[in-house]
């Protein structure tokens, strides 16, 4: 198996991301604004300090989006793994994989002190994947797994 | 009970700030790189846009700290709570209580689209704690649960 060219996105690449981000959140029945709407905030996040994306194959057929924030426990940034998305003709092709893989090298290049991403509970084949990837599910501060808990306002 | 003052931090609180956080992972094992470090760390990132502080008593003997980040998903940012502490001689005073409803308060003001934390699966008081203040467990979205999964860089 080839390996997946992975690219980083430019703000020029917001309209593809967008339509890869809405594709996803449509193929899981989640809300998404719309690709209009992700563009243009894609375009304007793109350009700024806190917001990168990984674009995997060509054409481009896997998205990594991570966002950067500071942590004070760290001398540097921690990266959240916003969202992770293979199109469905092209899973199993080793993009996802590839994808993770550039972004952990990408981060230890750039300084980032821990990368982190939250999972449902249910979804089995993503909490393996990420082992394999070096996340803990236990962590290993506490010795235990933590939830992510969240709450919407306006 | 009357309620706790709750006030920001400024950059000239992160003495305080750091004195706390250093409390906070020594009376829980965690590591700390010790209060001179935290308060250097402080200085710098309570004066930018991305980090602040709640202190709750007078002295403090409660904090929050919270750090802001982009999310495509959203219109504004999403803040995540850090950490949330306070000092064992003042619990059960309601200062975390009043600490919460100022930063649900704060971040409604500014613009905030959603607040998260993460918390450890076996901490049931402060699950239970955060489900009083409207943090959801189970995501709306989704309907499960979901873990937080970290990788450290370095």
């Amino acid at each position: 198996m080839t390996t997946a060219p992975v690219r980083r996105a430019s703000a020029d690449d917001a309209g593809v991301v967008a339509q890869l981000l809405h594709d996803f959140n449509t193929e899981f029945d989640s809300e998404t604004p719309g690709p209009a709407v992700l563009r243009e905030r894609l375009t304007r996040l793109l350009a700024g300090p806190a917001t990168f994306a990984l674009l995997g194959g060509e054409p481009p057929a896997g998205l990594a989006l991570v966002t950067l924030r500071p942590n004070v426990w760290y001398p540097g940034a921690v990266a959240l793994l916003d969202e992770l998305y293979v199109a469905p003709g092209s899973r199993g092709s080793g993009i996802g994989g590839a994808i993770v893989d550039r972004l952990v090298e990408e981060c230890g290049e750039s300084g980032v002190s821990a990368i982190e991403v939250n999972v449902d509970e249910g979804d089995v084949d993503a909490l393996r994947f990420y082992d394999r990837h070096g996340f803990h599910l236990v962590q290993p501060d506490t010795g235990e797994r933590a939830f992510y808990l969240s709450r919407e306002l306006g």
